[in-house]
């Protein structure tokens, strides 16, 4: 008899973005008339720059003859591409061997797949808020029991990562094998400071924990001194695993390329209590499970670390920026407190008058016409917080802060 | 402390292609002026077609402006494809909807991650020969012991598919909850009939067993009457998921597009016994774990099933088939026992001379200069036969073909 993995009953019904989708559809079916604002889900709305997409067609076109066809690539990545990423990290002052790193289709699905080369039983940190996928993922795994009316699964420890702590994430108090930290991180928007990551390492090491580092969003820092990469902090290389994903840094949320640093002298330890270095659990992983990134889409995403590629991508980004402080500053003269959206694409504003984040999602839709994402959606310490996204077309961002100010001013 | 999934430690060393990979480079640096013909991967080596080719830059164009410009998409694939795909089933006298069609970059990825959605403890029975995918991914997620001397894994059912039994896989002896089947078969080459199939379709059905049915060589069967999907069998919706896949119909193995198929009435049980359709674990599996594949991938994958790309896919693969044949009825006139590239691109031949399957590799490798893949690689059931690929270039076919007769006559 064919039984089901029954760790997928305990997950929660709906992940958090089909609900909106769901309000969202039946709000436009209702008032057909209402031009509807998105700053809901984070999805770029800039087309790709031409360098990025001429590669892209270049690879196409190598694909056309013959003698330059590409079947098989190595599931890694092209070398092309790995040295580039490495360059990249280089002059970020953080040192990372092109074998280090692994090309992936997306940091969805490399902070989702990485869990498996770690025990069934490690115990788990997330901050909370936080990313789903962190949580959603180790629930499938087993990791956890049954969720709680909060929506918090037991057997995992969430770090609240509030207002009262600077949206900073607490060193767990117990004992945790792994922690998942995003930084600039979404949802909040804050980004851990070189000394806050710097006493994460210490306690990794500690502990002999790992720290899974999601740095999806590290384009988005402007102020200088932030770091953008773990491995910009001393002994990193020992205790992390970093995320990075070109979705927001480079417009690829629908051209699809990421990638995962694994460092060589990385270890996790086997049953007998022996070392064993993670970077060949991961390429055994990775080589099993996965076949590598579409030829073109690599040429494509080699060409965001040309001089000309960074350029462009780096016009999105200031432009996404601008957004944000135009919501930054456009709810903080309307009466919001509002958090992030300095260094990333993400503001994170206290829903005021008491509602709940739902509560705040209805009103904002059926008063303002302004989609955002309700805090609760990222854990129980979002309750009574809200997200916008920095990620749309400029004068829709300007028409929603003016509709949210003069419909709903937080005073 | 971060502990490792001891599963890892049971895998044994090495994919198979990576040792193959291994012993060419050793051979060649040995001897640089050896003409290497390679048909040992299977790996396509024609050009993809202009109606491809365009579709996949008319996609990156779109990329380009904002009016056009993609973001996130379904993770479940665009309804253009997945309309072709249905489309594509009804023609074949298959039902598949559009909305029971899941793409994704791999058939690798697909077999490889479906476990995922079963139960830790589900009893599995592979064919054997195998692809190596399917087993190595229980191992990973703990459904076996460790392996015997000739490489079989405890836990799981091994169900020997030879010469004997005309490489039709037998039914389990023994209770079994999911098994593999592949069909045209990698590596053997052999197809099973309806009536082989009507036989396992009856058989999941009294033992509420799931059939997971790799029918990614599908488009290479030549002869009228062979069954290309497991759907094509009365009740095969209520037991089996089918995997098909671009890489070899449509020369995508660098280009990276496959697809799944999970019908709305297929059913496994939970811990009480009760019903639970799959198709909502798989989804929540692959819209947690994926992001969709790359948007101008997907109108490349469309136009494989438009008119002219239908008719380009088919002249190369009537050329690879016509390669098969090359290697079929050359081998035979050799005096070797050769096995199918038939209905598929594989010819599984019978090691002459008692060598075992290695041996042979590099007897072949060392006189012939010609890379196959050794039979063992597969399971102990594949000692003492070899598997070449017909995807390569008709010249190189022929004079491989040419130098096994020259230098290796199997009599």
């Amino acid at each position: 008899m064919a039984r089901i993995n029954s760790n997928y009953q305990k997950l929660q019904a709906g992940y958090l973005f089909p609900e909106i989708g769901k309000r969202v559809r039946a709000f436009a079916a209702q008032n057909p008339a209402a031009k509807i604002i998105r700053l809901g889900i984070g999805d770029v709305v800039l087309p790709l720059p031409p360098p990025i997409v001429d590669a892209l067609k270049a690879g196409a076109d190598e694909l056309a003859h013959k003698e330059s066809f590409k079947g098989y690539g190595p599931e890694q990545g092209y070398d092309f591409l790995l040295s580039a990423i490495a360059a990249h990290y280089r002059e970020q002052g953080a040192e990372v061997q092109p074998d280090e790193v692994f090309v992936s289709d997306g940091s969805k699905c490399d902070t989702a797949n990485i869990q498996e080369i770690f025990a069934a039983d490690s115990l788990i940190a997330v901050t909370d808020p936080v990313y789903p996928v962190y949580v959603d993922t180790n629930v499938m795994a087993g990791r956890t029991g049954a969720a709680d009316a909060s929506g918090r699964y037991a057997g995992l420890t969430y770090l609240p990562t509030t207002a009262d702590n600077g949206f900073d994430p607490p060193l767990p108090s117990s004992r945790v094998d792994l922690v998942y930290l995003c930084s600039p991180n979404n949802p909040t928007g804050a980004v851990m400071s070189r000394d806050s990551l710097a006493r994460w390492v210490a306690w990794a090491k500690a502990n002999q924990a790992i720290i899974l580092f999601d740095a999806a969003y590290e384009a988005f820092i402007r102020e200088p001194g932030l770091p953008h990469s773990i491995y910009e902090i001393p002994g990193a290389r020992e205790v992390a695993i970093e995320f990075r994903s070109l979705s927001k840094t480079a417009g690829f949320t629908g051209t699809r390329c990421a990638y995962i640093v694994v460092p060589k002298q990385l270890k996790g330890f086997d049953a007998s209590g022996a070392e064993v270095p993670l970077h060949g659990l991961w390429n055994r992983r990775h080589s099993t499970k996965f076949n590598g990134v579409s030829y073109p889409i690599q040429r494509a995403a080699a060409a965001v670390f040309s001089p000309a590629g960074r350029a462009a991508v780096q016009a999105n980004i200031d432009a996404y920026m601008e957004n944000a402080r135009l919501i930054r500053e456009g709810l903080t003269a309307a009466g919001y407190t509002v958090h992030g959206g300095k260094n990333a694409p993400y503001v994170w504003l206290k829903v005021p008058g008491g509602l709940t984040s739902w509560q705040f999602f209805d009103k904002l839709l059926g008063e303002a016409h302004v989609v955002g994402t309700p805090g609760s959606g990222f854990g129980s310490c979002g309750e009574g917080y809200f997200r916008l996204s920095a990620f749309g077309f400029r004068e829709n961002v300007e028409e929603a802060v003016a509709r949210i100010a003069a419909k709903l001013p937080a005073r």
